[in-house]
């Protein structure tokens, strides 16, 4: 098992794997999505011909935790029409236009009472934003200031064909079943409508690495959840209270496809191994890597992190939340995001399951001095060769702190080496009998 | 109790209180103490207009931990004359002008032999200077060194018409009592003849404040102490060395009056829990705040941090001893301080008691997931009110790290938001019961 | 014993120090060394005028740790003749132009096919490098590459008159007797030929300071050990593996003679007592001193700090190796290195053995409050005398923080005042009976 630690991660992130989530992200941008309904259900339709999922519904009114499931929302048309009868708003176009779980509406009023419910970005102007109204019932559009400018005055007809009825709420998992029990939680928001950052690419990559792991032998076993923000986690921990303590570790994914970045933000804990890792993988893979401290708002990484589980649950994107233009507006289109990013977040992503998988204590079978690498054949003669100098160097590293306390983790921290050489280093001093696991 | 906290804050810091420092600190200001003698008991006369005070005497030769008490000092006048009779530097006009202790003496002298016992700072040639000579007996005057330029040579006549006797050292205490038998140590130095900053301000702050918190309920009791600089802090721990034990946290209050700092110096602990509320507080309070590590010299927290004590009590100043150029000299006048920054001193040692009063930990009652904050009309719609958001922010912070083992201070360090608003957030769960101490 | 620390250091460093140790460095420069062999010898008969030594020698084919000691390497001769017959390169005028351990040769052969043989330094091509071949059996030459530029085409005589034959491995050693069996190892590797810095420098300083040593009484027992790198330090370890652990600190000397630096690189535990103290020490006594931490690569501290021995031994410099434009070239001669150096690097060690042999922990016999220290004639008045306001300082610290728990180091480290200061004023204290050891 030790020595496939690069299988391991060429395995999880195939050459071709940015083009396929590129085409995924594609397939899913258009559906219109919300924390239930059918949006949620035709995007898991789309993920489930790549990966096998199963799927839990909840019933609207279930107590969940301190909330309840509410309303199921669907909507099969909304549009604004003026004096002419000519839609100058249309959901058909973009379905950032409706106010997400907006009720239903048919009415005719002036422009004045119409702009009640209307949201834009003055600041700006060009784009549509994205707006809810979950827990508070109302109606509304959502349009560029552009646009809104240029409706004359008037009489309009504003029509939101939506129900707000019981029904349920859904989310979808993939369980890759390893060694252990022990889970490591990969989990994705899939409430999102036309957003391709947030959270298409999300929803895209977390399906390629599902795949991919299939036909891998892990140590730990792998959930891999695709649930609605906020609501849809907490259902999941509401049903799964006694078995979330198997999650050891975990990462949110969201905005995982633009160019910015990378941005990792830790857990409540703060050291926790998954921090541990993805700080030292973004600070060696990355010219600038952003490291937050966890703070208590954001994407899910609040619940699994909430005082009463306390999950070692991190968040990874590209660009910061709220911190781009383009973040909950009509511009975080299929333009922004990208299959090289997508690549790129995977490789961030598959090298930490790698360190997960991999990370270990091993113990210095000839302790006292250095051992004579030149007759095992391991060591290189110094010279112009910067890899064989690198490779002496994570060698003698990887036996001075071999003595049981030290993790290939806690030696690729201290040598300020990438973890990947110490792995390929501790595998070929283990071959050679110089290493036994602790 | 806990919904008080800016009702606590207030009360100690009231509107008015500048203006009564300042008023204080000019009734104060021209009396001449010193670490015995009457000059003490009429200031402590003045400052018990405002606060009832036990005055304790302890006797000359009396022995105080390594100590002795020494006899008492007393002074009618003092003064130069010239060969004309006229007085070229009288005691009258300024305090500073005599060696603080001087022995009696009445002589006629040469100006040579005169200058043996005259003072001067050559380098600030128009200020006199503050010095003494506590425990080395010996007389002296001290003067500006332009003043000292202008004598021509000739006769002079050296009056000191000074005591040094058996007597007492006085100092005087006013003790708060609150729910608990543990005591807030809170003290100025009262030995310091006319200078403004050092230490008419400290004492008059400490007026305010004890007499401010009359009417109060306080979680802890409140002992205000006016005692001479170290011989008076000493005998105060000698007559009380069972008792001291009592003291939780404290602050030494010294040059509070003028605009520079604030300058906060740490306990020999360094993390005492009114160093962490100080170094809070300043930080989020001023512009710029100095912070500084403990070292064994200054004012009586000397004493107080000494091994055999080390009782957790740190020093609160404006500009930081010895730093400015008016310290010790008779620039450390009126001018020098101003009812405004008596004002802002009040302010930040009036949130430290608010910090020591209501730090405490709670525990989140829906510790699973977050709560849902909405439907109890605690979550703001997050807009363009920046309160709102910060408020929002807040109570997601205290509900994440109220898990029993981060009080209020630990959480405000921890999101980087003021205390106050802490606190009052954690009123408003409580309240919904979302919080219950731990 | 306590009150001589000024005498203990001075006794160490002597006035004319560095003219013995630069003499001393000439001595040896010009001696062919090797990790065995007569040069090793030859140089430990000029040491041993200053000082005993004993002896081992340990025979070609033993097992040591995880290494066999090799054949014993002895040389002649060594030469490069052209057509003409004349010596083009001359092992008789600098030893450095045979590959140190380079098998017997006698050989014609063209120049192209000697080049195979032939090591040069490109990029500083006046300098002739240091080259070795211990493991591999090799023959070869070291030249500059301007003199190698400058040999006309044509037929060569390449002769090296060696011999790699069974012989032994020798190392030296001077234990001063202490109080304690408890060691301090002070180490230099004695295996480089006519290198003047690495390490006829190392070699001069450690007999200075064992010859200085000799009348004194001293708390620890010290080992001086004279032993060709890596090689000669694991032949230690393997026939000392139970007395090694009587090391309770070290310090490898090596590059002590330039000007640069000084370098300390800390021990694998990075907080050892050593590393403390030679951290204190080098940011009082130098302008800029360069600590790093440990790293498995440089000198004999690699062997002392593997996992099976973790001894707490670092690694003392002036330039750090490597990163001298001279490092192993013939550069590296007795203009590199001057007397005034190898005095300051003697400073240096012998005030860290100064902290070995005098950090004690103290208990404060007043401790409630400031004892008075003016009727003990201990305070000074402050006035215009820095030297007085600093011990001052000094034992107010000393008596502050004498509580049982804080060594002398400790307090020097956190009153950021010289250790030497400290450990005088503690001895004025002592002698008041202030100070009680704890």
């Amino acid at each position: 098992m030790f020595d496939s630690d690069l299988d391991l991660h060429n395995s999880l992130c195939r050459p071709d794997a940015g083009d396929r989530m590129y085409a995924l992200a594609t397939e899913l941008f258009p559906i219109c999505r919300s924390i239930t309904g059918n949006g949620v259900r035709r995007s898991l339709d789309l993920i489930e011909r790549r990966i096998p999922l199963t799927r839990t519904e909840t019933p609207s009114g279930a107590q969940v935790l301190d909330w309840t499931v509410p309303l199921e929302w669907n909507i099969a048309d909304a549009y604004i029409k003026n004096a002419a009868g000519e839609r100058v708003v249309d959901f058909q176009k973009n379905n950032l236009h409706v106010l997400n779980y907006s009720a239903p509406v048919r009415a005719r009023m002036s422009l004045d009472d119409l702009k009640q419910h209307i949201f834009t970005l003055p600041e700006q102007p060009g784009f549509i934003p994205y707006r809810t109204s979950y827990y508070q019932e109302r109606w509304g559009f959502c349009m560029s200031q552009n646009a809104l400018d240029a409706l004359p005055d008037g009489e309009y007809e504003a029509v939101v064909d939506s129900t707000l009825a019981p029904g349920s709420l859904t989310y979808g998992e993939h369980l890759h079943i390893g060694g252990s029990a022990d889970e490591v939680l990969l989990t994705a928001h899939i409430c999102h409508p036309s957003l391709a950052n947030d959270n298409c690419a999300g929803l895209a990559l977390l399906a390629e690495l599902a795949d991919a792991m299939r036909p891998l032998k892990t140590r730990y076993s792998y959930r891999f959840l695709f649930a609605p923000g906020t609501i849809g986690a907490i259902t999941w921990l509401a049903r799964n209270e006694a078995n979330a303590r198997r999650i050891k570790h975990g990462l949110v994914l969201s905005c995982v496809g633009d160019g910015g970045g990378p941005t990792y933000k830790r857990t409540r804990r703060g050291d926790a191994l998954i921090d541990r890792a993805m700080t030292h993988l973004l600070k060696h893979a990355f010219a600038q890597a952003n490291v937050v401290d966890f703070f208590p708002y954001g994407y899910d990484e609040r619940q699994y992190n909430s005082p009463g589980f306390k999950l070692e649950v991190g968040l990874f994107q590209r660009s910061q939340f709220a911190t781009f233009p383009e973040y909950h507006t009509s511009a975080d289109n299929l333009d922004f995001i990208k299959a090289e990013h997508l690549q790129s977040s995977l490789q961030a992503v598959s090298a930490a399951i790698a360190v997960l998988e991999l990370d270990q204590r091993f113990i210095n079978t000839a302790p006292k001095g250095e051992p004579q690498l030149g007759r095992r054949g391991l060591y290189s003669t110094i010279g112009g060769d910067k890899d064989s100098y690198a490779k002496n160097m994570a060698m003698l590293w990887i036996l001075n702190l071999s003595d049981g306390t030290h993790s290939l983790l806690d030696i690729a921290e201290r040598a300020n080496t990438p973890f990947a050489l110490i792995a390929h280093c501790a595998g070929l001093l283990a071959q050679k009998g110089l290493l036994t696991p602790a």
